[in-house]
């Protein structure tokens, strides 16, 4: 490969201007780069990126952590925010934490060693304590996921709002007994959901059960698991707040079997409108979540922190959700 | 933050010495290294990685391309394929060609300019001519889709034996008129599996349709279309080959829209072995994919090459796959 010594002697000009020409410098005559581009392209030049990135302190590449991307929520979020953040000629990074307090911390650990430019966390597993400290070596932005005092950018939608108005649909349904599912209680975003259940419930005069809590509820077979459960019990529920569509699936199925009434007998939910809900029987009724606006202000956040390099302060921008009704409430 | 001076001189050592530390050389004695971690740690020195990648020549990334990771069998092997490369210290960038050949064509790039060590092509857009230029810049393994001359690892599974083996279980219950869906004729391992179903028809004397071939068919909402265009059929088949499980959900919603009786009136086999299989009424019978087994080869094949540097030759792994039987046929 030629060296840039060789580029500025068949060009006829001198290493300076071609340094300027691969970085895209803007004191150079029009007339000089036209003759530096074809030389290089001549001699087949590969700058080394390596060696730019040194220069330039900057790697084009944005991680993003979920917790992993086969959950139909998270791979739409991934493939709206990758589109985006081409358009800004800057790749996403997919890193899964599968739930890990240390797989998060080798992703803000990329900030720090410069392996990436920005990061944007769609979920938190480590307490922000132990995140702050990198925002020193880099824009960090948070998507999806809340935290209350966080000093950064925070892209989310109105979990609390969402927990409440699904649980007054049922109310307004007449339903009294109101079952709540949720993946994880450690992130902030789940409890501001759960928080809207309770304030629904309780603004109704309505009691909850501790055992119509079901926590780990992620899959398809976590939804006959969980109605395995409530179908074991003395006191049932007769409304249920699923956390996601593929959990609201596997209890209509599973329910079905067990020849309850869907939704006389038992009414379910469902969170965030994937095309499962059309498929079951009956179909859906679900939380629809604003995926591609989430995407969009996330890439858009982090965008403008890259290009301005402004202090971070804490932001909130706060989206609403909808219900979409269909057969299952 | 301290230099590499700064740190030899505190440290009592060499420049050379702290280098070959950072660089984990074994010519340092024991004694010495330790002294000079003890300074990088207390001086919080964080090497820059890019100046490190300059001098190893490793990113320790790899660039696996999918179509999309909204799609369920790409995210299931995405994600084991990033679990296995962790092990090897190795982090996976997922990059989504949206079927575009020029988004393929970038991702090979980033092999030219060392962003990436190594490349998994999981889907092939351009034909082979334009991306084997790119293997005399490091290696590449084809994972899932196959190539008649491609001459670097592919691991695959039996695409033609899976075709000829779901049409065969068609055939054992009595159908003479089978349909069969695709997503993307152009895929090799696409038209691997339709060689199989059409083997297995000319084998026993059965003619096809050329209106009963479907193209395009992704989503569920794809199988509500090509339900809707065979219900509209004078002559219609009796069974349907779908080229995945939820183009099988979408079908078997429809129909029963329809009042079709499954499988008796129009028997759908699935693809994939996705959990919505379980969810369906009735539920789907479906060809089992070794989605594990291909991650882990595929990793195993892109790490020895990286690690033994050894010259690219043609390796063709193929797995089985597998009838699940469930009631859609």
């Amino acid at each position: 490969m030629p060296t840039i010594d060789e580029i500025a002697k068949l060009s006829n000009v001198s290493k300076t201007t071609v340094s300027r020409v691969l970085n895209n410098h803007p004191y150079v005559s029009e007339e000089k780069r036209q003759r530096v581009l074809e030389v290089i392209k001549k001699m087949d030049y590969i700058p080394n990126t390596s060696a730019r990135k040194l220069r330039s302190n900057k790697t084009m590449f944005i991680a993003v952590s979920i917790p992993h991307v086969d959950h139909p929520f998270f791979a739409r979020l991934m493939k709206n925010m990758s589109a985006e953040a081409l358009q800004y000629q800057y790749k996403v990074i997919v890193f899964q934490t599968f739930y890990q307090k240390q797989n998060e911390l080798k992703v803000v650990d990329l900030l720090k060693r410069k392996e990436v430019d920005g990061i944007i966390l769609c979920s938190l597993e480590n307490d922000w304590e132990d995140i702050k400290g990198y925002l020193k070596y880099g824009p960090i932005v948070m998507a999806n996921e809340v935290h209350a005092e966080a000093e950064v950018p925070v892209i989310c939608y109105d979990e609390f709002e969402a927990g409440y108005k699904g649980t007054e649909l049922f109310i307004k349904k007449g339903h009294h007994s109101i079952a709540f599912c949720c993946d994880n209680l450690y992130s902030k975003a789940q409890m501001m959901r759960k928080k809207g259940f309770m304030r629904a419930l309780s603004d109704a005069g309505l009691r909850f059960h501790d055992q119509w809590i079901f926590s780990h509820a992620f899959t398809i077979q976590d939804g006959f698991r969980i109605m395995d459960q409530i179908h074991s019990m003395t006191e049932k529920p007769t409304a249920i707040f699923t956390g996601n569509d593929q959990v609201a699936a596997g209890i209509i199925k599973r329910a079905s079997h067990y020849q309850y009434k869907i939704p006389q007998q038992l009414a379910v939910l469902g969170y965030d409108n994937q095309s499962i809900c059309e498929v079951t029987n009956p179909e859906i009724t679900t939380i629809d979540i604003p995926v591609e606006d989430l995407a969009k202000k996330a890439i858009e956040a982090i965008i403008h922190l890259l290009n301005n390099k402004s202090v971070l302060k804490r932001e909130v921008v706060t989206m609403s959700s909808s219900i979409i009704t269909r057969q299952s409430v």
